[in-house]
């Protein structure tokens, strides 16, 4: 079923900690092999290990990082590979700047309350920011800046992750990118 | 001609600067692309700008941009492509790093005494390391280890760029990556 001749994208997920960003990746990545697709995802710990060590969670940290992972995501879609991101994100011009870079671009916002994520806390990573063990930790510290026009808004706090998965889907056959 | 099933794998060049390591690399990436292969050329400069801006040339420095050479390459082969890298990359440790974690990899040692390469000295680097104006310059003020078991060595101070590439290409059919 491989479809090597596919065209490639960049599947930008973006939201807080603890919004399901990760799962909704996996849950993805596999609809889309079971589709003979390619992909990859580039999580942002992952990343963080291999191409970021050392930069600290300081905004130009961040930038760094993020910019970092859309200039690999972008080597990997132009190659006709689904690139699938799933880190924070939290800024708006970063990703942006991200958008403009890789062109087959598809922004899906993991809108969920922050209350919900930091019920959920499933790396207890709002904890320590609360405590304040975690410096400039996004939606307690820093920033997130919601997208303004994401190709797909899923709702995780109201929707199962098969609804939400099915939502992505739709959006990515809705831009010409699977059959 | 384009074939997406064919296996990706990493084509590591290795060699002192002004060896003939990108115009071998540009060589070789045409021959592919017209044999329908996708190809990526990581080539030293662009990767530290893009994922290793403010790392410097010290041992560290350079052992963490060539491993996230090796990283990227590794994501782009495992996905079916051509991952040409094109770095001085002087420590065999790290070289092995890389292969060990690439798998599909063949080494390609651009071997061309120092004298030749200074002689050249196309970017007019090595002009100002002897002036002490770059610090740990490979060949110069910093050692460069030649590989031991590289899958092809190209003696560029004696073979025609295109004998060169012969022997590249030969080398990948050799081992089973290019029909």
């Amino acid at each position: 079923m491989a479809d090597g001749t596919a065209k490639g994208f960049v599947l930008w997920f973006t939201g807080l900690s603890g919004s399901g960003k990760s799962t909704l990746a996996e849950k993805v990545a596999g609809e889309l092999r079971s589709a003979g697709r390619k992909v990859e995802i580039l999580d942002g710990d992952e990343v963080r290990t291999h191409l970021c060590k050392g930069l600290g969670f300081s905004k130009e940290g961040r930038d760094t990082n993020i910019r970092r992972i859309g200039y690999v995501a972008h080597l990997l879609a132009r190659n006709g590979v689904v690139a699938i991101t799933a880190a924070i994100s939290p800024y708006r011009t970063i990703r942006d700047e991200n958008r403009r870079l890789c062109g087959d671009f598809l922004e899906v916002f993991v809108d969920c309350p922050l209350e919900e994520c930091m019920k959920r806390d499933v790396k207890g990573l709002y904890k320590k920011a609360l405590a304040g063990e975690i410096p400039q930790f996004t939606g307690v510290s820093d920033p997130y800046e919601p997208p303004e026009k994401a190709e797909v808004v899923v709702r995780t706090a109201e929707e199962s992750i098969e609804e939400s998965a099915r939502k992505i889907l739709a959006a990515i056959r809705a831009h010409g990118y699977l059959a």
